[in-house]
Order: C-alpha cells, then sequence, then structure tokens
C-alpha cells in the first residue's frame, strides 16, 4: 500500500435534462451573462434554439462555435477574445474534448487579462477557483473525459502540442446527458469508447497508479466492456449511452489523478504528422502497445485485466482484439499517413512533450523498442 | 438509469505521516492558530508531544479533548466556546466518529458568533466553506466514516438525537493514516468495521441508491469482506488498516450520497435505551434485518452481495452470520439494556428522527414487523 491523494474531485451529475440543469446551476449563483462555447456541429443543429426554449428570459446567451478540430491555441485565444468582449459571467462548454477543453481555459483564465499563451505548460500559476467563472461542462462524445480532468491539450504556433494543466481548470459540475452523445455515428462511438477504455486501463496499471484512482479506473473499464458493444450497435440505447458517460468521466478522474501511459504517447505523436481521430490512433496504438506493457506482469495489470474480465494476463491482448472487432475498430490509419514511415515518427517520439506518458509505463519503452511500434503503425 | 447527483465530493489521502501532513496543509493556507479537537484517549497517550515535535514553532496549539462517548449538544457547545476563546483559525480533528463530528461542526460553524443548537436539524442554513475554518480530519477508527460525510450526530438536552447536516460540514480534506487505529483492540476494530459494511450495503441497495454511490459503496463491501478480518486478527497489519480505512472512507461517501436504512434505523434506537457502541449496534440491527430488506429481491441487492463475493441473493444472510463470526462479533447487548423489551423500543422506533432511515428500505417495514426485530433484539 502506496500512500496517495484523492483531492480536489469535482462534481458531476446524471441527467436527461442537461441544458435545463445548467441554465438551473447558473441561476442559483445568479450570473446573467452566459457564454457558451459548443461544437460547430451542434450549432448547425439547432442548439441557440434549444437553450433559449429553456432561458425564460434569465441570461443573455452568446453561443460561439469558430473552431474545428482539435483546439489551436489561436482557436483558444479568438474564444478568450470573444468571451472578454461579451463580459461573460459564466461558461457552459458543450462538446467533444476539444471544445471543453477550450472552454475550461476560458473559465479558467478570462479574468486574468493575460494571454493564454501565458498559463501553457505551467508557465505561471493558474487563477484559483473563487477567482474564475462558474463553469458547467457538458459532454458530447464519451472519452476524453476532459470535463473530469485537469488536463486541456492545445497545438502552438509551431506545430506542437501543449497542455494547459492544473486542477484548478477543472469545471465546478460535470453533467452527463446521453441525450448528447446518442447521435454519434457508430465509428465515432466506438473511437471514443475506446479511448476511455485506454484511459482506465493506462491509469490503472501505469508506474504511477494506486488504490484511489483504481476505484475509478477499474469502473471505467468494467462499464466500457459492457457498455462500448451495446452503444455502437444500438445507438438510441440511452443506458449504454449513459454508462459509456460515467466510464468516460471516471476514466477522466483516473488520469487526472495519475496520468496516462505509453498508448498515448504514441497516439499523440501519431497526430503530429497528420489529421487523426485521437480515440482511433489511442485504440490503435494500445493494441499494438499492450503484449509489451503487460509484460512487466504486475499485480495491478492483473487486477485491470480483471476488471476488463480476464482471469489470466496473457489473455488480454487476444480478448482486446476480440472487443475491437466487437465494437468495429477498423485497423487503418487515415490516409493521409500512407507517405509516412516509422522514422518520420521517431523524432516526434523523442520529443520532450511525450516523454511522460512514454515514462509513465511501468517497462520503459528504448528507441528500439519505439521503432518497432511505429513500424507496426505505419510500415 | 435514474438520474442522479455525485457533487461536493470532499478530497483525501492515504498517508502514514498524518501529523506532519495536517501541519503542511495549514502551515501552506498561512493558519497561525490551530485547535486540535481529539478523542482522550489520544491525549492520555502522547499526542501533544506528538504534534509539537512536528510543530517547529509553525503553530500556536489548543488541544481539547474534554468530551466522552457519542457527542452531546453540551459538548459540543463547550468544544465552541474553547475554539472561540482561543481565536482558533484552523480546526484538527482527531478521533473517532464522535470527535470528528464534533470537530465538524466547530470548524464549520464558529464564525457565525451563533449557539450550535441554532444549526440543529437545519434550523438555519450552515455558512458557505469561504466563511468557514480550513480543517483537516484524521479518523482513529475505520467506521464511522465521519470525515467522508456531511452527517453529524449528537444527543439533544431531551435525550433525543439530533443532526447537523449537510455538504457545508465536509472537512477540506481527510487523512487516512493508518498508525492512527492500528492500536484499536479487536473488538472495536469488528465492531466499527461492521459499521462501515452496513452504511455501504444500505447505501448500494436501499430506495435511494444510484450507480454514483454504488461506485463506493461496491469498492466499500470488497475492502471490508478482504479487510476486517485481518485487521481483527493481525492487528499490525498496516495494509489492512488502511484498506478499512478506506472502506469506511468509501462508506461515508456512499451514505452522504444516499442515505443509511432500516438497520441504522434499529441500532440509532438502541442507544436511546441505553449506552451501546454504534458499530455493535449496528452488526446485531443488520444481521437481525438482513433477510426482510432482501426479500425485496432488487437489482441493486444483488450487486452488493456480489460485492460481498455471494451470488445467489438468498446466500446472503448465512455468509454475513459467518462473517460475523469470522470477526468475532458475539451478538449480545450490553448489560444495562437487561431490563429493556421490545415495548420499550417501539415508541423510539415510531419517532420522528428514526422515520427517514425506516423509509429509505425497499421493503417498508410496519410497526409489526418492527416489533419482531425489536423482540429479535431484546427478548
Amino acid at each position: 500500500m502506496s500512500e496517495f491523494k484523492v483531492t480536489d474531485t469535482s462534481g458531476f451529475e446524471v441527467t436527461r435534462n442537461g441544458i435545463s440543469r445548467a441554465l438551473e446551476y447558473f441561476a442559483e449563483r445568479g450570473c446573467c451573462r452566459l457564454f457558451v462555447l459548443s461544437d460547430p456541429f451542434l450549432v448547425s443543429n439547432g442548439l441557440a434554439a434549444q437553450i433559449e426554449a429553456r432561458n425564460h428570459n434569465r441570461f443573455q446567451i452568446s453561443i460561439y462555435s469558430d473552431f474545428f478540430g482539435e483546439p489551436k491555441l489561436t482557436s483558444v485565444q479568438a474564444a478568450m477574445l470573444a468571451a472578454r468582449a461579451f463580459n461573460a459571467d459564466a461558461v457552459l462548454g458543450i462538446g467533444g474534448g476539444s471544445g471543453l477543453d477550450m472552454a475550461k481555459i476560458v473559465k479558467t483564465c478570462i479574468n486574468t487579462g493575460r494571454d493564454v499563451a501565458d498559463f501553457v505548460m505551467q508557465a505561471n500559476q493558474l487563477p484559483a477557483l473563487n477567482a474564475q467563472l462558474p463553469s458547467v461542462m457538458i459532454p458530447t462524445t464519451a472519452g476524453t473525459g476532459s470535463e473530469a480532468s485537469g488536463t486541456n491539450i492545445l497545438t502552438l504556433e509551431n506545430g506542437n502540442k501543449g497542455w494547459v494543466w492544473g486542477p484548478e481548470t477543472r469545471p465546478d459540475l460535470a453533467l452527463l446527458d446521453p441525450h448528447f452523445s446518442a447521435s454519434l455515428p457508430a465509428n465515432l462511438t466506438a473511437w471514443t469508447g475506446m479511448d476511455a477504455l485506454v484511459h482506465a486501463f493506462e491509469a490503472a496499471s501505469n508506474r504511477y497508479t494506486h488504490q484511489g484512482a483504481q476505484l475509478y479506473a477499474h469502473q471505467a473499464i468494467r462499464l466500457s466492456v459492457d457498455a462500448l458493444p451495446k452503444a455502437v450497435h444500438s445507438p438510441d440505447d440511452l443506458d449504454a449511452r449513459t454508462d459509456m458517460l460515467l466510464a468516460s468521466y471516471y476514466a477522466g478522474c483516473a488520469i487526472h489523478l495519475c496520468s496516462t501511459s505509453i498508448a498515448h504517447a504514441l497516439s499523440h505523436a501519431l497526430a503530429r504528422l497528420a489529421p487523426i481521430n485521437h480515440g482511433l490512433a489511442t485504440a490503435l496504438a494500445f493494441e499494438i502497445t499492450l503484449p509489451f506493457v503487460l509484460a512487466a506482469e504486475t499485480k495491478d495489470m492483473q487486477k485491470a485485466a480483471a476488471a476488463f474480465g480476464v482471469s489470466e494476463l496473457r489473455a488480454m491482448p487476444d480478448a482486446l482484439t476480440q472487443f475491437m472487432d466487437r465494437v468495429g475498430v477498423e485497423r487503418r490509419l487515415p490516409e493521409a499517413f500512407g507517405k509516412f514511415s516509422a522514422d518520420d515518427l521517431m523524432p516526434v517520439l523523442r520529443s520532450d512533450e511525450i516523454q511522460p506518458m512514454r515514462e509513465a509505463c511501468v517497462n520503459y519503452a528504448s528507441d528500439e523498442q519505439l521503432f518497432d511500434f511505429a513500424k507496426a503503425l505505419l510500415g
């Protein structure tokens, strides 16, 4: 039994009335100028009308959705400008991981008056919660767990990935409403769900894992194993959607407490070469690295495998492969990767930003080992 | 899947240096006048010297331990007077459920200038966290989970039990340090551990249970089943002590989220007749009421039984009986109960304060049913 901390856990609610609950939350706190940062997809599907129908003239509302794909520093800076110009006193994020990461950075840093860039890679201390705006996050994918974590990823101007990291960035409240994820197509449901599963497995088995994180991680694994195939094959199964939102939230809590590992090192590196869905990249990297990871044969790995439903550690890679088949993850990189080989990935895998995830793995992967993984991914 | 909330969760740390960590916590917050509320037993065993050795002249410290047994309103009032006279700016509670409940009420209400009685049974709104004193709780028994919950029990001047209830009363931080529970004798280890197990089982199976509370409750059940026999029979097994502190903390989170049930209705009623250890009363009441409770045969009960290691619901009462034998719970009330019969318990069981726990049970116990339970307990 090692020592560990489980602090600054934030709260969440499972609800079927996410927008009403969010507005109620802000109304209770006397807010009146609500900045909504949302995925463009939702906005073009009538989000403004949905919110207005529940507003009852309580809030001035500004809906912002001027971004695309994984967040760039410049997109977050633009969102911050808009929120400041609107003089927002509350922030509601509705989206996948990218939208929520942006909304979390806006609610955290808005009152500082400073450029977002000043807070990347912990260059400056983030403001305390009571110096921020009240915030609620509603995830529309069940995968990143951004609504639970203090991790916020963005792409810097030089193309590198950067992080705004800190427990201060966690929202006041996460609302898990399956109506928002029910329209997700099967492939995105599978990819994002795999991201949650990998978060949970890595947090439950890396060198920083502890019993406190495993409470969340094991439950996230159990929920994913049961609910992800249902969510993929019966998209309207709101119970399965809810279970996946819970799995994603719990997995987010787990990585907040003790980080990810080698599969995320590879998936973040892959994303530097060409655009790829983060969940897909992570799933492919997890399947390829799993036998190497499990060779450490720790008790923590056995417990994580048991939560997956596998009693013998050596049976875990096959069980994962069968599971990925069941949820329909095609083992194929997007076409844009056709021009890249393992040699292109290696410099990224050796870059500073990737090392913390590489080092989190109980088995340290040598450069030769990384090259083997890169070849398995890119040929 | 019903809707539910998991908010205002507080943080905890598993540590082997509880006092140092507590002092560090207060030092980081600029506190200088530390009010320590502790069980008399610890004070007579050198707690003051232990704290002073780690103080390094950072704090003025006042150690208060002028109470005995379950907290009375008058004891809390006296502790509050002392803390106010000392002009405390931080509160450290070290003790069993009684001491921690008192310390939590002191840290919550001290700045209001009002009598503690004004906050009993939600008569007045409790102050928000930022109007309270920074607080840390170190449990010395693994049972009540007071360090995790917003429930604080005291005996009123008329002999009735009263509650100061509210999430505002949760401490900033709970420190789980097995050194503090390792000296607990076997019978108290078993009784308090049974309290944690019953908290978890009731929270996992009553009519207010939900998946969020079950995350904590099921883990508390699993940990108790494994660790309680070890803690009883190998008192120096610090890993088992830690697991029981975790079980108690998680069970406290679970009842904070969705309450106890019928076994606690009976155990609180019993305590009105004569002094009895709360864990012992609860264990006896749980064993007697369990077949009635399980007759509702809900899925939640099946999941709770599975966490206990029992695959068929009907096997649960025998499994519990065997478990209580293994941890050495004698089925015997203290001698002072000799003069009471079931007829004496009935008016208490019908009193207002008991009804919320009675009503929490999925099967509602009629007066006749309660009388049968009372006879089984008192003859």
